[in-house]
């Protein structure tokens, strides 16, 4: 043990081997394989999943319990965690208002710790990888780093005329992309935008720039309220994904990540699928903030790649994956007065392969094969939420039951971030 | 603690004191006050809430945790949790048709592991009280009087020509209320009744008959789904509520309890009301089953006293009573497109004194005052998903973040029947 906190605080040392044994493995591969058996990781790579005998650096015994791949989180804000409780039963609006006059006095300090809180939160939950849209995001590139969760950072821009950021929004996210691309491996800096409601079409296309000019995607909100849709039509005449396609986002030459899309035509939808723009669904946060219902049974239906989100803990209020899962699965049934809908498999798709995806990153996670990154989770055997398990079932459980404290152990990157319920060295 | 262990082994003992230091005590009184210190409890009782410096037997450490009355369940099959996850995506009629099946060659001990499990369950994750219905309730009660939780038990009734009880349900239900009224101070007998689509006239009227004499409650499904509804009203030409009415159900006489309403008029809810009809939402069972968004507003709106129950775990699918409130407030605001509607107080009100009303139990449990039964649950004061964590924002933090294991303390009639997240005699 002294060896491995050893190696963790000089990351530089080559990363030991891992081996899981005796676990239900959900491996979300193509075939959505559930193997009974050991999984072996060498220097951060899955190198075999099955039966095996081998011994390792780092054993975890599953006894049983069920190894799923990394959760990843497609759209949060980790920083706002820090005003947990102190946003509720608020409409968007009001509650934007109220969080600007927080976020106004913050320091950087202010924003690594509310981070660290919710970088531990959420690997206390079985997340691996997030996707987060903030400003300041060197601040939490150096928490990934620090803490050893992989994180895609957006940071945001919107009109110089109405950020608090100091100097030019977009000028800081070309700053922060150039100094962090290819320098941890855990972090991908990209590009963000506030929303069509924050940013002018000259924002827009100068946010675009950066990202194709960088080569790295962009990550914004898109369509969360009714009043983002017919504020915009107000102004422009255009609903804000024909106003996008319009102005020339929608072109398919950068990724676009794009939150919430509750508000939607089905015309709307067919854009986002020829360009490609993937949709992180946030079912918790638009009920908290009586957003609406999103149209996610649609989205797939036509073909966009959706995943998950929690937002911030603002909103959701946990950043607890596995109850985002369930509850995306359960708001989706109720609207269609149908409970085969979003059915189990699809759910936790969403939140793993589909997330992946959706990040420009299915070669790398999103699912326990060989020759992947080693993010997975492990969850208790002895769960009383999960009981009774067996292999049959064990997808239900993680769906449909699972919270996060059922998760014992979190390995990012090859490495037990959290084990036996403990953060090994943060 | 070997003490503690024999007493809870021999309850004819007197049950020894309780002190619960520092304290945030949400006491859910008529005055929603939160009170900074501590809490004293003798002889099951709760004896003072405030500054003190007295020792006891058993001293709970809560460094700045939140406690709350314990949590009150009001609506489970708390012998269906062996079919977790056996029964997903599926609509209620198929899932009905599938559960009669797995269920009928069940025996008594299959039901009291089941029932154990469930009682593990929710005891973890804060809840002291729950509502079941049922048959095989002598069962239950014995493994509610073994483990230590208030079980307000309903013996399901329904036609004897469908039922795959042995005898007659009607007499079933008598003789079990019989033999345990006065009998356990944990226990509560009450009548059951299935539903309209599974009681006739003479069924109904014989289980009001049968609870009147006894002078005990009903418990039963009512309005879960539009089948249920609009089958009513294809058989009887009334919808379930008018149909009770008429047959003299509804007279007032007898304390009914009643599951779901998801689908109610504005007229019904009258009815309810005057009839002072406590109901039992359930949201996530009503979202997963895809029955419908249950008119939570507004029945209390209309002046209902609306509780929360998990159902079984085959369509909630876990028991956490404080996921459950989350996802009920949550699914009100949704539904109304504004984030306002059933605030953190309401919701919390529903699951604690608004539930023992429901029982006809308010002057006993459901809130923490002096003279009161000492129910209550100590929350863990390092939660990560508590924090930051404040007087001011205790109830929020309770309602829309924190899970079942960040509870610590389950303390149900004065016995810590969990500590330190661990059972303590069972």
């Amino acid at each position: 043990m002294f060896l491995y906190l050893h190696f963790q605080y000089f990351p530089v040392v080559p990363i030991m081997n891992l081996l899981v044994r005796d676990a239900i493995i959900v491996t979300q591969d193509d075939n959505r394989s559930i193997v009974e058996g050991n999984l072996f990781v060498e220097d951060g790579i899955i190198t075999h999943v099955g039966k095996s005998t081998d011994t390792s650096d780092f054993v975890v015994e599953a006894k049983g319990g069920v190894v799923v791949p990394g959760l990843i989180n497609t759209h949060t804000h980790v920083a706002m965690t820090g005003f947990r409780g102190l946003l509720d039963d608020l409409n968007l609006e009001p509650f934007l208002e109220k969080t600007f006059k927080l976020d106004s006095g913050r320091t950087d300090e202010d924003i690594r710790q509310a981070s660290l809180m919710s970088l531990r939160e959420m690997i206390s939950g079985g997340t691996t990888s997030f996707a987060d849209l903030y400003y300041s995001e060197n601040v939490i590139a150096e928490a990934c780093r620090d803490i050893g969760i992989r994180g895609f950072l957006a940071w945001v821009t919107l009109d110089k005329e109405i950020t608090t950021q100091e100097g030019d929004p977009v000028s800081n996210a070309e700053h922060f992309v150039k100094s962090w691309r290819g320098k941890e491996s855990l972090v991908t800096p990209m590009v963000g935008m506030q929303g069509v409601y924050a940013c002018s079409e000259d924002t827009v296309l100068s946010a675009k720039e950066v990202a194709s000019r960088l080569e790295t995607g962009l990550h914004m909100h898109l369509c969360e309220t009714r009043h983002e849709v017919y504020g915009h039509v107000g102004k422009t005449g255009k609903r804000p994904v024909e106003w996008l396609d319009h102005i020339g986002l929608l072109d398919g030459s950068v990724p676009l990540l794009a939150a919430h899309g509750a508000w939607l035509t089905k015309s709307e939808m067919r854009t986002l699928k020829n360009a490609d723009v993937r949709v992180s669904s946030c079912a918790r946060s638009n009920m908290k903030i009586g957003s609406g219902i999103p149209p996610v049974k649609e989205l797939i239906d036509e073909g966009v790649t959706v995943s998950l989100g929690t937002d911030s803990a603002t909103t959701s209020n946990n950043l607890d994956m596995l109850e985002e899962i369930r509850t995306a699965s359960l708001l989706q049934k109720v609207s269609k007065w149908d409970a085969s809908v979003l059915p189990a498999a699809t759910a936790l798709d969403m939140a793993t392969r589909n997330a992946a995806a959706s990040l420009g990153a299915a070669g790398e996670i999103g699912s326990i094969e060989k020759g992947k990154k080693a993010d997975f989770v492990v969850l208790d055997s002895s769960s009383l939420r999960m009981a009774p398990l067996t292999r049959q079932n064990a997808v239900n459980q993680i769906v449909y039951s699972a919270q996060a404290s059922d998760v014992t152990h979190t390995i990012i990157n090859g490495k037990p971030v959290y084990a036996d319920r403990k953060f090994t060295h943060y």
